[in-house]
């Protein structure tokens, strides 16, 4: 939108988005103001339902593909253009939120209900898309659907994939009517835009209302086990034991002095620990713990996961234990396309709203889309940076500036038809 | 026993022993070569039966107490003394094994039918005592039986301890029929000597057989509660986060640190974790662990835990977060009586057997008796210090020799009547 635009003060509406957004909220709502909609299950099936009803309201055309990713399609004027695309998933956590996911999908029909409204066409057809089972949490593994679209995961890695109940995802699809027939993929796609609250607390913290994202962050995972020898508290002497927790302990806390070394953008976080056989009076004898590390530069990444390995190798070598490290997942370093960050960034501007960078410490569909095209993030803050919470929340006024921010850079793409 | 002692060549029967032990390990036996034979249990009750009914065999008069303490008595000439007792436990741990108490019993009755064989008669009456839950897996607290002997646990607050399926010891001491009459503690006692397996591999790497036990650590237990800030691993700076676990880490490595400074006798361990919500990219919210601080001396265990508080302040003060410490237990140390611990030490130089003192790490039922009559205890070596296994395991010719010192001390109180 450059200031000559005669659409330069086209607004979504943001009291209408609010009243979607909370309406869908209440397919899956918890006693604790949240939403459980696991993916694939009926509340899903319930929820895809609505947000399809809404869209052929709209008179958007429908297609889904074989993972159940879901096409919500504006036609555009010019036929042989790919669609500007935006959206996000409608699965939440178990104990999720209102917002995270169903924000970028409902402020896409926003997007669309504005343009519909001012019967404003576009020489590219625009697309609002919900992703299958981006939260990973029935289903393994994370953003399912975006990566099976991108080919990144394969059709029937994930159609094998089941929930601990043994129900696996294409009988899922099947029950539920959402699985498709088009080949995930090929599907076109002329950029691609997702709206999204932060998940974190930089935007709030800052007082920012728009997140312009350049990059989502590399995340490696490990799994990190220390082999010690379990012995009774009270009679084992200190200089002959060897206690897994002391070894582990110290492990945590390099994972956190190594992230610490390469601020503002490195992460460490150690999430998760099992200490055997967890007795009060017992030496531990093994101890097991998750090593989470991100960064949006891959070089900076690798020396992070070097240092890792360092300290690791010296803990094993100086106290002759028995320290096994695997990675159990590895998402390298996102970086937008430029343009459509710049996009975003002076959509935002011209719309008056503040704004900064924020490098996306979290996975999204996006990342996914950005190996397919030309790829870009807005985010809106969060009440005190909490998502996958029963009690995330997101003010109307962001969640509106948002889906105008989304608009603007939409049409930017899409091109609207002057008349 | 002293070199001119006619007795001086009195040994018990080790193979007898030996046979002895494996007899009441059938009891309760475990397919990987333990015993589980938790207190109260039917298995419980045939284990009394059985050692009962040898105690009948060898002549013994048996008395129980209301809590389950049953006392099996070789009569003395004089009367008017109280009678030199020994004993232990014969309730093991869920996956126990087959000398942790059960050794301080049998070696008691093995002292017995030497002196039967021998024709020996002492002044003061010879008694073996087994008490009752002294493990305290299926009912807390532990060292029931004589705690409440001891009367530092009352009758009533062990009435009213209930397993996880909700039995109470009272109902179960009547089931199997050891509700006896006597009042606990009304039961002289002149001596208290027990033998038992170190539970720790300090003899073991010293090559000792006999350990002399002149103390028992004091202990104390604390929950400690750190509070952090769940958010998300990725999108959370590091400047900004309140992870429970860096700061719980901290506190469990001083934990040990502090254990170092105190060494030989000083313990520190940290064998319990609990980390909310351990999820592996949610950075921890809060973390529970559990703390044992040991040692002998009662003024280096309160500099102990002195230093442990103030570390816990000052990580709370510096962090601004909220840390909880609970003690949960105190067992204060227990120096046993000088002329019990010489006499256990000189019967083992006099049998020839190597010795060395080893503090106790361990809490026994001792620790209870010698609060009302001089106490000692007699260690022999248990295979890689191990305890509270299945796999825990002790040679012949240790068990043998334990017993003999045992024998030899009890003597030396009974007083043998020369004929």
């Amino acid at each position: 939108m450059s200031s000559a635009s005669p659409l330069r003060d086209l607004r979504v509406r943001g009291d209408r988005l609010c009243h979607s957004l909370l309406e869908l909220a209440q397919i899956g709502a918890t006693k604790k103001g949240g939403v459980c909609r696991l993916a694939l299950t009926d509340l899903d099936q319930q929820g895809r339902l609505w947000v399809v009803d809404k869209a052929l309201r709209l008179g958007l055309e429908i297609t889904t593909d074989q993972i159940g990713n879901t096409f919500m399609r504006r036609p555009g004027k010019n036929t042989q253009l790919a669609p500007i695309m935006t959206g996000s998933h409608i699965d939440t956590q178990p104990t999720g939120g209102k917002y995270d996911g169903n924000y970028g999908v409902l402020a896409g029909l926003e997007v669309i209900e504005t343009l519909n409204d001012h019967g404003i066409e576009t020489e590219a057809p625009i697309e609002v898309v919900f992703w299958t089972n981006e939260e990973g949490s029935r289903f393994t593994p994370v953003m399912m659907g975006s990566g099976v679209f991108a080919g990144v995961v394969s059709l029937e890695h994930a159609y094998e994939a089941s929930d601990i109940a043994g129900k696996k995802v294409k009988e899922e699809l099947q029950r539920i009517g959402f699985l498709g027939e088009q080949v995930p993929g090929e599907h076109p796609c002329g950029a691609y835009f997702e709206a999204h609250i932060e998940q974190g607390p930089v935007l709030e913290n800052k007082d920012k209302v728009i997140g312009v994202v350049p990059a989502v962050m590399g995340l490696r995972w490990f799994d990190c086990t220390v082999q010690g020898f379990e012995a009774h508290a009270g009679p084992t002497p200190m200089d002959i034991r060897i206690d897994a927790l002391q070894h582990a302990t110290s492990i945590m806390q390099r994972v956190v002095a190594i992230a610490n070394e390469f601020k503002p953008h490195g992460r460490g976080t150690v999430g998760m620990v099992q200490v055997f056989p967890n007795s009060r009076n017992v030496i531990p004898g093994q101890v097991q713990f998750s090593i989470d590390i991100r960064h949006p530069d891959a070089a900076t990444l690798e020396k992070m996961t070097s240092l890792l390995k360092e300290y690791i190798a010296q803990v094993s070598k100086e106290k002759s234990i028995a320290i096994d490290l695997k990675e159990v997942s590895y998402f390298p370093p996102c970086n937008f396309d430029a343009n459509c960050v710049d996009t975003i960034r002076q959509a935002a501007i011209d719309l008056g709203y503040s704004q900064m960078d924020v490098v996306s410490g979290a996975g999204h569909d996006a990342i996914y889309m950005n190996r397919l095209a030309p790829t870009g993030m807005i985010f809106i803050p969060c009440k005190d940076g909490v998502s996958h919470n029963e009690i995330e929340d997101a003010k109307a006024e962001h969640l509106e500036a948002g889906a105008n921010v989304l608009l603007h850079s939409m049409l930017a793409f899409a091109k609207p038809i002057h008349r």
